[in-house]
């Protein structure tokens, strides 16, 4: 028979051992974080009816989705982010769970889009929402929760951008360009990518600015300063509007949260710059870059919506939210050389030194693991330089190498493999023996 | 705008914060038992290629999968199950991963079937291998990693059944049946569905096997007793050859070795009707069953297979694994009561009593999150009657009530919700305080 060749489909990737340990213990940190503040777990399935992803009448939908006819001749498509199952989902339920409703949610979502650094077209996204609140606590929340997540990391210093839709729509307001909003936000989600020639000309051709209403808008996208000194200059550049007012006065109470909440300075910054092409945000937008690879883009973003779930419900779900880029920061920790390779094997190793003797090292190794130590122990009884070599390339930090001698002395070598040294330690003090050489290894 | 009902699939299921969490759990801690066996995880896309997951020239390819073409025009799948994925897997990376191999993943798969009690088109399992091995050390361990997984989920007393396909083959080989083991294996599958007349009429008709044979195959099937009184009564049923003598040492010296490990007597029980209906199965196969909820069939099973990856490279790679069915576990939790209800929860809701004061509410919910504790605030400043009824709703266990008294003698009233009992803590110890009483709350 001959041989299918074993690939993945471009733009998707296997993760091995060392990477996908990486990719686990930025979840579980994640979770851990989320659940801190109360947040909850749902999931939603991969599959859903395509009405209920792309809305009614969507013919033109986009070609980047993976949709397609199921067996049972259902139009379905593959989810594309865990925001439209969200809303569907609290739609169905709000009934049930009630309000607010803080939840979380892991899990893959496709696109087929062209790939490029760090971004692939199966990638994982980790999600967290508060539902049913228009109050700015739950703003405050999700910055801290963001502070919070990257704090534990420990990845590379981080700075979140955030902003406030209202006073984008201020300006225009006063610049009676209130209908062009959604242009003039896709123009300047650009702004790090074009530049401000190249949003400058956009605005004027497509969302229809005079030169004199592209600079205005340039001017407060391009606001430098302190926190508080962008804060005291708003009012004079976006006007005095209803829209503006609430802008200002919301940016200055999140502010205040943060900061009351532990939050240093450095952490946050609030740029008038940050847009979010999205155009279900409604007041607080933000962006988290990492200090040391700003460039692979915002690794967790998100912001304000006031009404999640109108396509499913008339009931009125305001709320707020954010993502993190579970995959696109894996990819900036590899670039960054922040991945443990070790984190990935067991601890220990223990070396099948004769057939003979089978039970009584898989007795050895169980007893270790009712400690909690990890624990590998080769499958077969080969040559002990084998073994060795096995363990080296896989990373273990200790090997417990029994021969004959030892079994009747009681004892064990333990090699600590980093140094090529070995300790002789009881069998009936293995577990505390390994412990304290674990520690002195890590330390 | 009309609205578009919101709703899942056929066959796909939410999960709820309960449930959800109860599915965490379980997937926590499969990955901490396997973590301790040495065990590294793997991750592969949701999407193959059709000819990578069903084989070249599968026209007929299983109308129960979820295949079509992509933007790309790719002929693309769903994974079905986490094996077939591996298998691609470590024909691609054996050169660099060497062996052995131990690996697990974790993830949804799909299939299109009929749906049924504890059974969904998506649903997720949690696998576990050691490839490049054919030593019984590695069946050993893999029962050894099951009966150490059910024994720390403690959901439910629990049997894992065993078996060594080499026994039936020995027999066949003695009854001149040898050429349709597969066919004689598919109906011997079917024995706990319909029974033993069903089966000696499938063994007559499909398998061509006299009256004669199939009683002498379902004789093998029933064989009672003891662990050691089965091995001992093996010989004389299966005969001489050189598949059945192999067997039966197998049975033994992996039962040898399972109870070297600790594994109690009661929790193994050699079964020589288990045949595992999947043809790639050569050795040992097994299945588990909770004691409290058997018909809702196993929910962790394997087998070793003596050539994983045959269809994608030419090197031989036997090993053995098992796959833990999550959903159908949690399908199973839900039916005998055990799932958590208020595990979902922060243990601690802090009531947001006045407005004013929201700085200082964040600050103390921050002081007790830094101290690892789960903590919800409430986001708005409504009646406290109405922030109670949320609390006692969510299942929180712990409600912390600072009124501006409160504020001024350093003091938070902390309600234990179960009892309605409140307790005066001092603001500076808040965080010692609640741990004193979610301690004697869960004890």
């Amino acid at each position: 028979m001959s041989i299918i060749r074993p690939r993945t489909l471009k733009g998707f990737r296997d993760y091995l051992p060392v990477t996908m340990t990486a990719r686990e213990q930025v979840i579980e940190t994640a979770r851990y974080v989320y659940r801190l503040f109360g947040f909850t777990p749902i999931d939603t399935p991969a599959l859903e009816y395509s009405e209920i992803l792309f809305g009614k009448g969507s013919d033109e939908t986009d070609r980047q989705m993976y949709r397609f006819e199921d067996n049972g001749g259902r139009d379905v498509a593959m989810r594309f982010d865990l925001t439209v199952p969200l809303a569907r989902f609290i739609a169905q339920y709000v009934g049930t769970l009630g309000t607010p409703f803080k939840r979380y949610a892991v899990g893959p979502v496709w696109r087929g889009e062209n790939t490029q650094r760090g971004r692939y077209r199966e990638f994982v996204q980790f999600d967290f929402d508060t539902i049913g609140t228009e109050s700015l606590v739950a703003d405050i929340e999700t910055i801290v929760v963001v502070h919070d997540l990257f704090d534990r990391l420990d990845i590379s210093p981080f700075t979140i951008h955030f902003n406030n839709r209202e006073l984008l729509n201020g300006l225009l307001e006063r610049l009676g360009l209130r209908g062009e909003a959604a242009a003039v936000l896709r123009s300047l989600d650009k702004l790090a990518k074009i530049g401000s020639d190249g949003v400058r000309d956009e605005l004027e051709e497509v969302a229809g600015a005079t030169v004199a209403q592209a600079h205005e808008i340039l001017a407060l996208a391009g606001l430098q300063g302190s926190n508080d000194e962008i804060l005291a200059a708003l009012p004079e550049l976006v006007g005095t509007s209803e829209a503006a007012a609430r802008g200002i006065e919301a940016l200055g109470t999140v502010l205040e949260g943060v900061r009351a909440s532990g939050v240093e300075e450095s952490r946050v910054r609030l740029n008038v710059s940050i847009a979010r092409g999205l155009a279900y945000y409604t007041g607080t937008v933000f962006e988290t870059f990492l200090d040391d690879l700003s460039d692979i883009g915002s690794v967790c973003s998100g912001g304000r919506y006031d009404d999640l779930a109108s396509l499913y419900t008339k009931q009125r779900l305001p709320g707020i939210g954010g993502s993190l880029g579970v995959d696109r920061l894996i990819a900036a920790m590899e670039e960054l050389g922040r991945i443990d390779e070790r984190a990935a094997s067991a601890d220990i190793f223990i070396a099948l030194f004769s057939a003979e003797r089978t039970v009584d090292f898989l007795r050895v190794a169980e007893e270790l693991r009712m400690q909690g130590l990890s624990v590998e122990l080769y499958p077969d009884a080969r040559k002990l330089g084998a073994q060795m070599k096995y363990a080296d390339r896989r990373g273990h930090r200790l090997a417990v190498i029994i021969g004959d001698t030892e079994w009747e002395r009681g004892l064990a070598q333990v090699k600590i493999l980093d140094t090529g040294e070995s300790v002789e330690v009881p069998l009936v003090d293995l577990g505390n023996g390994c412990r304290r050489l674990l520690g002195a290894t890590r330390a």
